[in-house]
Formats: structure tokens, sequence, C-alpha cells
């Protein structure tokens, strides 16, 4: 059974940045591989594609009309009016309810069916918070109280096809890793694992790996948090205390878990292969690497939600929008791991 | 003007583990990048030779005696004798004098110039620990107190080779990582890098860079201690109070330093390029890259030594030895690294 090209809703972000031109840059993928709908003001996306000379017709879609099948040149857009004008690289208060009123139309979209996943160009957190939206952490915990979920997970995932080529690779195709801390000054992340929080993000990766990658029986190898996974006690005891008996009580119901391994010894062919994740104890421990094999080209995806949604792993990078020098790599990554989650979510469902 | 090949003396390290049958294996190199010279009892290197089924002549060499030209199947050794017989596996208090002495006769030999680098098998901590040597934290602060030195730098290089060839990669052909700090629990990472250390460990690096690698004016790429490096101060305020400001002394002095980057910035090849050595904050935050950089290919090289030293990144393997499944990889690229080390040293002595 062939089913059809997933609807991506691509929400095209900060509007002085480059959400809006990188957004522009999926309508000329010669190989799509999904049905993209661009969330933002058409007439920004015009303005964007003249000032850079690309050739994008875009299709501003009526309510309840269907997204059409890719097309090479045209972008479907599902309109959100700007509140005022906008020029790169010139933040605009204003504007703010724009970016938040483009994702609710995305949420939406996915709840209701349709669209069958989100994908966020960067939005710019600072103006949101000087609009007074002062409760706003970013994308990923707006999306988790909209969706009302409990708590959610972040993963980054490298782009398979960089290392289906690599020499003498032996791992996986794509690497993925996950964080059980992410945003932390590091004199607080040990504090900040606990068994319950452990427990919880592993259950998510788990049921996320199974749900939306098509992992039937999910290996995950999880990090210590000391150097050498704290050499039985030498060099820190959370993998004794904390991680070692939480890995212990799922692998009880019947979880593939591999660890606490040192993160250097982790990270190698010998250990990667046939492992499905990893989890990293913390935003350092685990994103170099994934970065560095990646080429810097890896997407965000937030597990957790009721919703598929992934993310480039990148700002608004104010200094280079509508400039014509912002690279697509990122945002192409989050549009394939989308498509690619959609598809097995759908098998899923169906099965 | 052709250099003659340098001279290295191997520590062949814990007689039980592995380190006797990967030094073995060096004699067994058809393109020999050095003169090795083994350090150990020739008898026992005869004994696993024989186990193995390697056909390597052991060569005891007299005091005095020159080491010769590098010969296929031939390991020339200097000698030291046991304290009582070996069996793979099996850890002996007796043999620790002995392992400790090894290192005591390639120092020697190194300071008088009979050696031009030292290359070091690994030990095993616990048993030297055992013997009573109450102090004895490992090889790299042995060397720190039998040099005289006061301060070290661990630093990681991965094998060059396997670099060169990678698609899509367009930094420096090796990659090496020092770091700031080394074998501490995370929670005491944060307080352990003060103004202070870390400039001693920035001039070490600088000049070890200079005086061993052939590089004319270093530049350095210096990582945050918390994620995004702090994200101007919201995720933790090390990089602007300590870190920053660190490295704008050293800048008006002439040093080429970037930084502090965020470590999942930095480790992607925009910003790796034109880059001699990392400076990582902490173990896990550099050497996960390092280790899946090369592959698991890796070796240890001790900076701000009066003489070289480079060492295997990996442990005794005390359940493979005597077995013939020990891969030498990491013994062959610190046998590299010392003889690329040795003769750039020379070049620099000599110009």
């Amino acid at each position: 059974m062939r089913l059809p090209a997933p609807v991506l809703a691509v929400t095209s972000g900060e509007p002085a940045g480059i959400g809006p031109e990188l957004t522009l840059q999926l309508a000329l993928e010669k190989a799509p591989s999904a049905r993209i709908v661009a969330v933002g003001d058409p007439a920004l996306l015009g303005e964007r594609a003249e000032r850079l000379g690309l050739d994008v017709e875009l299709h501003a879609l009526a309510p309840g009309e269907p997204v059409p099948a890719a097309r090479l040149g045209v972008l479907p857009v599902w309109p959100v009016a700007l509140r005022e004008p906008s020029r790169p690289g010139e933040l605009a208060v204003a504007n703010a309810g724009y970016v938040l009123e483009t994702l609710d139309v995305a949420i939406a979209a996915c709840r209701e069916r349709q669209a069958d996943a989100m994908v966020t160009a960067p939005l710019h957190k600072g103006v949101i918070l000087d609009a007074g939206h002062a409760g706003f952490r970013g994308h990923t915990e707006y999306l988790r109280d909209a969706c009302g979920a409990d708590e959610v997970v972040m993963m980054l995932a490298s782009d398979s096809a960089l290392h289906a080529g690599q020499p003498g690779w032996q791992g996986n195709a794509a690497l993925r890793v996950a964080l059980a801390t992410t945003h932390l000054p590091l004199r607080e992340v040990a504090d900040a694992i606990t068994a319950t929080s452990l427990e919880r993000i592993l259950r998510i990766l788990h049921a996320d790996l199974v749900r939306w990658f098509g992992v039937t029986a999910p290996r995950i190898a999880v990090c210590g948090l000391n150097p050498h996974a704290g050499e039985g006690g030498h060099l820190g005891r959370e993998e004794i205390e904390v991680i070692a008996p939480c890995l212990e009580r799922l692998r009880h119901e019947g979880f593939a878990l591999d660890g606490p391994l040192p993160a250097d010894t982790l990270f190698t062919p010998r250990h990667l292969v046939g492992v499905d994740a990893v989890l990293a104890m913390y935003h350092d421990q685990g994103l170099p690497v994934l970065k560095y094999a990646g080429f810097g080209r890896a997407a965000n995806v937030t597990l957790g939600l009721p919703i598929i949604r992934t993310s480039v792993d990148h700002g608004t990078a104010l200094d280079l929008a509508g400039r014509g020098l912002a690279d697509a790599g990122s945002l192409r990554v989050a549009v394939a791991l989308a498509a690619e989650m959609a598809r097995r979510g759908s098998i899923a469902a169906a099965s």
C-alpha cells in the first residue's frame, strides 16, 4: 500500500530572521518527501522571495481547502497576518503575537489531523518575552502546555544520509541523542537527575521510538553522569545510587538498556551498533558528538507530545536574514525526519 | 636533510594485561615510523609471543648498545626483570615494582637522550596502590613528578589518516582535544576551573603545539563550561566571570584563541577549520567527540613535560589478555603520534 505523502505544517518563525527564506527553499526541492504547507504571512513570504530572487509561487489555502500534492516552485500557505510589516534583522515586539499564532495554527492542524506533523523554523525568545509573554520558555514548553503533556523529551537526530557512506562506520545509519537534562548551568546538572525524572524520560523515549520511528523493541544506550561513568564510585556516585538502579527496574519490565556507560566509550562504533537512541545525561555530553557526526546538520524532535514536532537546531540568525546566505540544511533534515515519523506513525496506527 | 627514525621506548605495562601482546604487534608493522624499543621482561614477551603464535624475535639490548634500525619481526628490548612470573589476567602485587621500573627506565632514557620519546601501554592503578605505593594516581602524575614539572595537560589526538578521506570533512586532518579538568566527578568541575589554572593550561598547550607539533602560531578553540557557553549569562556565569576574561588577557599577549564557544557549535567543520587544538572544559565535553571521530582510535599525550610521552587511551583489559583479541589500534596511533612529535621536536631544536 502506498500512503499519500504526509502533510507537514512548517511554521516560518520569527519574521525578521532567516525562517521565512528557509521555508521558501522547501518549495524548490526536486524530490520532496512531503506535502509542505507554510504557516505565515503570504505577503512577507512573497517579499522575501522577491528580494532573494527565489522563483516560488505562493498559494494561500482557504479554510478547509485540502493541501495539494507537492509541485516544484509552489508553496501552499496557511495564512497568518503580520501585526506590522517586518524588515530583515529588525525585531518588532508587535509581531510576537504573530509568531505565537503561527504555532497555534500548526498545533491545531496537527490535533485536528489536517496536518500529519509540524516543523518549526526558529523564533526569537527575547522578543516574545519583551512583548509581555512572561512565562515563555521556548517552542518545546509552549507545545507541551498547548498539548497538555506532562513531560517532554528533547532528542536530536542527525541526517542518516550523511552516515550511510561514511567509511568504516558500522553503527546505525542515523544517530539519535536524547537528553536527560537540557538547558541548565553545568553545576546544576547532577542534582537535576533523579530516579523519577530519569524513569519518566526513558519511558517516553522508549514509547516514541516504537510509535514514531518504527522500532519494535528499542535498544537505548545510557551514558553515565561522571567521567568513566564514575569508575566504580571513584569519580562520583550518581551512577551507583541513581542511574544503575533506575535502569535495573526498567530492565525488569523488558526495556533493553545498555549502561550506564562512559560517554567516550559509548560513542564508538562497537557500542553504537544496534542502538536505536542514546540517552545523554546533559547537553554537552551528547550534542557535540551529534553535531560533529551530522557535519552541523541535525534536527530537534520533541518526544512525549500527542503530535509530531521537529525543528531546526539553530536560531534566527538576524544578521543573515534577507541576504540569501542562510543554510537550509537543518530545516531539510527536520522536514525529512518529520515525514519519516509521520509515515511510521500512520503505519503503526493502521496496523 | 633526512633525520634518522626516532627511537621510541615503549613500556609494555601491566604484565597480566594486554600491554605485552600489543607491544609485540609493533614488531610486525610493515612500514614502521620509528625504531621501537620495548621496555619489559624479555621472558614474558617471549612467552606471550609463543602463546599467540606471533613470529617476533626478541633482541635484548646491552647497556649502552645503540637501538638498531627497525627490522620486520625483530623487537629490541631494554630488559627489566619481572619480580615473579605473570599469568594473563592474574594481577600480582609483587610485579607492581616491575611496572614502575619500566617507567623509570623509559623516563631516564628520554632524559638522557637515548630515546626520543616514550609510549606507554596500560598499567593497572589498583594493583600499584595495593602494593603500597599509596600516592600513585596514574602515569601522568608519575611522569610529572619524576620530571619535576609543575603542571601537565592531558590531550587526546585522533589518527589523522582516518579523517583525511572522510567525505565532506573540511577541518584539519587530525582532531586534538586538550582538557581543562580531567578525572573529577561532574559536580566538582565548575569549581575546579579557575582563571589561574586555565591560564597555565593554555600556556602549556600553546607552547607544546609550537614545540612538538610544528605549529608556528597555534590557534586554539576554547569551549564554554555551560550549554550554549552560558547564553549570555542565562545558563551560567563562568564564561563571563572566568573564561572570557582569561582568554582576553592571553589575546593581549598574542595568543590566537576562539571562544568561549558552545561545545556543540565548536565541533562542526566550519569552526574547526584552521584550529590546531580544542580546549574542552571537562572530560565528557571533549572526549566523546574525539573518540567518535577517531572510530575509537585515539592516543593520549601528556603536555608540559620536558620529554615526549604518548599513551594508549584504554586500560589493561585483563579479560582479553593472552587471547590475541586485543586491538593494537590505539597503541599504533600513540606510536605514530610520538614519532611525529619527536621529528617535529628535533626540527625545532635544530633550527
